[in-house]
């Protein structure tokens, strides 16, 4: 039995709520349960130096904590003086899973960044924040279309991400902090409204976990993300 | 006419939202209008290396805003690798309102981070935070209350902030971001609920202005504050 | 009675010297008794890059101590790597409060940097600083001047700044650093030449202040401000 | 045909040259083909602050590339001030593998830092630095036990890793920097000698992959390692 | 013919003002012509970690030059973040120099900072500030003698400090900014009172220099330090 | 008799091992006995901004040493966020070193960077860089002449380094860390094929020496100097 009493392929109570933002092209407020991710998505009319005069785009991504998001406060990343490696793995996998699904063509020259800070944390911040990206990138692509920006489709697929681990000997889906903690293993999943995976993490906190194992996280996975998606199409609507 | 069509003494619409952490001992959302501020006050039962064996608890404050909180997004500080010179300003203002009404030696050795951090602004952004921070503090206080932690009162008084400007020759209260912009002169008041003041602020954005006119501003302040304090009453009834 | 044994509206003696620099277009070296400020004003052909092609320039000003300037050496910014907050405030202050005074059409599409750095320290760094940077920008103006690099007035008034603070329960002017250390309320006053406020800044130290209490200090400010004045007056002759 | 012309679970020429360094407890140089890094393991007497006096040890890992290892010369991370994020997430995913095989009680309350510094780069370098760190490590507790320092088994298995992806449609083993550049998807997989699996990391470079593709490439992974692992144990012998 | 006219073997005037300082311990303004350091020694009961428990004081130095001591505004160091190379090489340089002629266990468990800041810069500012360094340092020491802190003899000897280079063919001592910045070769002599060499540095600014013409370098140097040590015995009387 | 048996004008084994690197463009793995540095020389065709337009190029140096490189372990700089005022100091060191032998306009307006990471230390370590720098640097002056870039000879003469010490009251040439350790002074030369003089580094590490201990160690020097030349040009044949 997990601590959530939850059933081992059940989401937690998943919320999408878009335009939360007064400023911002592209927003949502994403809730997994006790995880609640703020995410805004900002054109910028400039691209990377690298990316200069080649008529294609860039999709980036930002991830930050408030400081007492979590049980016990933690420095604030902007006061130290430097982003933890935690938080730089983590911005680099939001960036590197909305680029999998966008056409850096048909957005044209300029860049959106899209910002994932977490208000409160109860486990599985990177996942909600990716879920919750993908609507913050879709409004704002919705923002351009509406002034004639972009032409052609921008984003070619949904992409959404879910946690699944071992606790207690049994795999289950979308850990929250208590499950993640005493959990085995850990594995995070990236995939696209299609079904295809754009990136997966597993990593075995104990003992090192078998094939077999693996599998089944895989399996939950696909369940768990299927169902984001139709909550984005929902939410979209 | 200001532009948000207010009197020249009218507040915002003011919230203060209590308990929106599942994890800070106290915190409040609060909102002046499109102004919103999540502070969150965290214990730690430790104090600065300066204060250690003195028997007396120490009051700080952090402030930082959300890339996306502004028109334009701004480069977040965690990435920039250090808090600008406003920021740092603008957390030592709230961390000084807040220790203006508070028995250090009450609190005892031990102590309270409040943050302030801006999801939206729209203007008046400290002063928002030091009176939501105060709602915060002192549900941080009754939780060690309620624990025994405290036994004599640690919080003196109420303390809240507004700020006032001279806005197309007229001294006008609580100024949006539109009406920051265009104002001659700039004030910020923080008083506590008996009326004493504990910061004034006042910057001649374009010419110089006379004491009459920093006079009239300091009875707006006075008027709002005292609103504000009544908020915070009916908040933590 | 003041531990300086000063009358309560009486400035500590007052120097201003100037061209104590062989290199910079401007320089002044200001006393207020034992405070000594180095001030020097360094033009630029370059203006900040926000401000390129707009035919107006800027005054920005940098605050330093050196580390054995106070009572206990402080750590060199420069080694620590960064500057403190109150370093930041200081100087932001010092540059806002000369850019009142100047006509940054008139200057022409350059830059001048005031430094204000601190050889000793006995309070009212800060206020020193204005008083000596005033006169080290008036003579890099003149400097200009004589090259025919400005034709109009670029400076259009004098500023000053003085301390005041509440010692004893009784309000008096110019504090120094024994003075500081037991005032109940620390408030900075800048005016300019004709007596407009340009800066006002008032802080509680210990109980909140009234606003009866707040007049009488402003009162103090102006006598002092308006002999500040006279002093740099005679010192440009 | 890969460019490399191995076949497609051909590894590259690798070897694991023991006692490279005059002053390390265990060192080892690992070559992938031209992919070539210097581990060393230090022993240090102490651990992180957050593990004192839990009788339990650390093992820790740094990861850092010469500016002309690549192609291209970087920038050095000690100049530059930091160190990237990619640098992070490399010497986090080292340590974990590490940590993985080793069992911390019976290291006693020491840490041992393993240093992977890359020589030359050519593709794999993480994976080549935990295969050669494992080596290092391993001579290092040896170096141990000859003292007397540790009786019982510290290193519960090996642990070694390796890197597969999809080039021109075919799964293929130990891809080298032209391989890489070009493959659809990337994956490095972390096992150990008990062929239990301690880390995934698959990532789509271009368009998502399927189940069935990322089963090719596990299973290709399987048989690396197992020779990877024979190779270590060769080189301890 | 030396662009300032004075003879190959001529110093600048210098001068050794002692007590500028209200607070340092010992504290010293040297002027060697137009370059101006302030030098104050500072002493703090407390060593640096490796040096504690091991009855032996410390004698460190730090270097630092306001923004406006050059014909060039240069950028404050503190705002940079960091000291460049060339400040930390020189401060080095001092420190070392210093604690050649300091008995450290006489001294006790305690740390002498000195900080030499440059108030204005015409060349040779190393040289100037070692030799004023001195000066502030014997101060403190008296100082402490005053107060029967130390019992014998802390300072072993005098030291002081000068440049000398090739200018036009011809070796010269004591280089001003200009005649440096023209010079082929620059050297740098550290020597005790008893004439014992302490540091030497040469490097060719253009040409290599050959053995004879260091050793007429040297011979300059000697006779340079030779006046400049009557000169501190002079200041110190 | 020195510890490591030599005599006392006897350098180390030295090795010049070139090509090591697959990338870079000239490369050299030095060894001074146990000292073990690799050399890199990268060709980029820019220069640093100060120097852009004027028709002629730049050779610069960075050093590093890897943390195990040393008896105890020390902190990588890339993970401290600075480099250490030793290492800033040893780099700028072997760039005018380099710099002095190199003809800037013959080669073009391009930047040589030259980097020397210290594998393994054993004393010596910068002398070593600036004789395996300069091999490095020479093939990649050949490489650029192949590919007919420069015409005109780059390179003037031969430059290499030695260190000379007083070890047990005798001057002894190219001390190892052992020696360096027990020194009395530590001296380093750097010289051109011609036997000009580059830099001359003297500092006490006891008590100051004297006139003739130093030219002792300078005909040490230029014997050892000598031979290393040689060597480099065998090494290049």
């Amino acid at each position: 039995m997990r601590p959530s009493k939850r059933a081992a392929d059940e989401l937690r109570p998943v919320t999408l709520e878009r335009r939360v933002s007064k400023h911002a092209e592209g927003s949502c407020l994403v809730k997994f349960g006790d995880t609640h991710v703020l995410c805004t998505a900002s054109l910028e009319e400039r691209v990377p130096p690298w990316l200069r005069g080649q008529a294609r785009g860039w999709v980036t991504a930002e991830y930050g904590m408030l400081p007492r998001a979590t049980g016990e406060r933690m420095r604030r990343e902007a006061s130290a003086g430097k982003q933890s490696g935690r938080t730089q793995e983590i911005q680099r996998l939001i960036g590197r899973s909305l680029r999998a699904v966008v056409d850096l063509e048909a957005l044209g020259e300029r860049q959106i960044s899209v910002d994932c800070d977490v208000l409160q944390a109860d486990g599985g911040t990177r996942t909600a924040s990716i879920t919750g990206a993908w609507v913050a990138l879709n409004d704002c692509i919705e923002w351009m279309r509406a002034r004639d920006m972009v032409t052609k489709p921008v984003l070619k697929d949904h992409v959404a991400a879910i946690s699944c681990g071992i606790y207690g000997g049994t795999p289950v889906l979308d850990l929250d902090y208590l499950e993640d903690s005493d959990a085995d293993t850990d594995a995070n999943f990236v995939m696209t409204g299609a079904g295809g995976l754009v990136e997966i993490q597993g990593t075995a906190e104990g003992a090192p976990f078998s094939v077999a194992e693996f599998n089944q996280l895989l399996e939950l996975a696909q369940g768990g993300i299927s169902r984001l998606v139709d909550l984005q199409k929902m939410a979209i609507l």
